[in-house]
């Protein structure tokens, strides 16, 4: 008889988890809240490189990894229109951006992956502001419409006779062979040690209306005086994000964060200003104090697999395959 | 046997003019859609004074006529948390603005209605930018929480046996001795002569959040670089409000009105950048060439009130007088 798997939490993480281990032959159980959590509002950027920064070498490894796998099976089954960018342009406003750009750009050299700037960014994007032209390409990187690609992962687990269950409230009352905990920032409600908490940040939806200009094609990635801000195409639109700050479980997305998204996308991209504000929304990111998730074993039944930060899209295929390997052993094991 | 009455139109127009008319002995019936219109966006504001300008003395007259209706009367029976502000503070941000502040000023003492003009608008609202020093306070001016003021309307409609019904297509579906067309941007699909047209304003809902500084005590009004804005408050928060454009039918609330309101509203009173940003939607105002609503009999069994524009919560006690006396003439010429 299959083996039971337990699997907590129902974003991009544990379905990734639980579709993998139910083609392993496992028969999985996953737990979900009917809270929309980070899956639901982030912005789907695939992009290693154009999230690096120094010191994050670990990370940039695992987002690597983790986007070969995308390209390379992860999205099987899933409709092609999941895929909404095929390349990220990361550019700079003022001299300053256009020196942090350039840190970035070194590093990544650095690291074995150049990068090739360039100081004409609107021949690449058009709809760049005037007076931005520095800037680079990241030509292997994907944008995902996050919504669908969690649709497409919950019908495949549902194909795959994966069931669905409620929240969990206590680790003892799972009866199952094998548990993995991936329910991000609830995840120390279940195993108080993991250090995971939340990080607030502010996502806007804009939707194309008749009469502006196009959808980008690709990913935009920007330093607006500092601060960072991505505009990720959709299909009818484009995400927005996102701030970045702690202020516990609140949700509430707040003026000054939204107001300064929505500055920075036109002075990036000013025929924004004419596309609709079809929603705004903050997520909770599960940050751990260096960035890089936690997904090991914690004891002979249980694993876990939180802490994805702002890369849970990014990181969800290389979590499956880490967790498959270790569930893996469990059964050699036993 | 009472004579019976069908108004058209479910927002405070409609709904005051049937309350009325079923206080006055008529049998009512209330035609509505589901759709929200202005009354469902409008701030709320009851500012004859404030909303003045020089040319609009009618609109002054017949606001400050309705503004001394509801301080004697209409309100009767609704709960007293309708009212949210009891006077309100118009400030200028920069030099042109203060100068729009004086025009305004001169043109209302020339009406007979003198104002005193402050340059210490900070000692009236400690809330204020630093820098903005002039202003008026309109201290007979209301502000009413425009959702509350429809639903109490709406329970003394009901308790006063005025039935609801659906839309109207056709005013000769209508089996009524009088007609009331009182429904807004749709009066000239009902009668298409009406001089109606929609005008488009993006009006946010700001939330109160622990830690805020305090919500306004009274309704502030500013013009910020040429730019009218008004902070309007309520028991939990603040309405923003309002651009002003043409747009056809239009109600996607867009990223550059958006964008101006919340700029202007953090220019006036630098702490709502801490409240949440809990609504942002559009509404489509029904304009008159003159700006003068059209409350009028249009033949033997009709009349129209509407076209009430940025004033429909000011006017509403007002229209429902007038329609009222216009009813009693056709009972009387019966």
């Amino acid at each position: 008889m299959a083996r039971t798997l337990a699997v907590i939490g129902g974003g991009v993480i544990g379905l990734s988890i639980a579709r993998r281990a139910a083609l392993d032959g496992w028969t999985v159980q996953l737990h979900s809240t009917t809270e929309h959590g980070a899956s639901w509002v982030a912005g789907g950027m695939l992009a290693p490189h154009s999230e690096g920064w120094p010191g994050e070498e670990r990370l940039l490894q695992l987002g690597l990894e983790s986007l070969r796998l995308w390209h390379s099976g992860f999205l099987d089954g899933m409709p092609p229109e999941v895929v909404t960018a095929r390349e990220s342009l990361v550019v700079a406003v003022d001299r300053a951006d256009a020196a942090d750009l350039r840190t970035v750009a070194e590093w990544l050299a650095g690291q074995g992956h150049p990068v090739e700037l360039t100081t004409a960014a609107r021949d690449v994007e058009p709809l760049l502001a005037q007076g931005i032209r520095h800037g680079f390409l990241a030509t292997t990187e994907l944008a995902v419409d996050n919504r669908a690609v969690v649709d497409a992962l919950a019908a495949q687990c549902a194909q795959l006779s994966v069931r669905r269950a409620g929240r969990v409230d206590d680790l003892s009352d799972v009866d199952a062979d094998a548990v993995v905990i991936a329910n991000g920032i609830d995840a120390p409600r279940l195993w108080p040690d993991l250090p995971i908490r939340p990080v607030k940040g502010e996502v806007l939806r804009l939707r194309w209306r008749k009469g502006c200009m196009p959808v980008p094609h690709r990913v935009v990635r920007a330093r607006v005086h500092g601060r960072p801000v991505y505009l990720v195409p959709r299909r009818d639109g484009v995400v927005v994000g996102a701030t970045q700050y702690e202020h516990g479980r609140d949700t509430a997305p707040v003026v000054s964060g939204v107001r300064d998204l929505l500055d920075d996308a036109c002075a990036v991209m000013p025929a924004l200003g004419e596309y609709e504000l079809a929603e705004t929304a903050a997520g909770l990111r599960p940050m751990t104090p260096d960035g890089v998730p936690i997904v090991e074993r914690l004891d002979d039944r249980t694993l876990v697999a939180a802490g994805h930060g702002r890369n849970g899209f990014l990181l969800a295929p290389w979590t499956a395959e880490r967790i498959a390997a270790e569930l893996e052993v469990s059964v050699g094991a036993k």
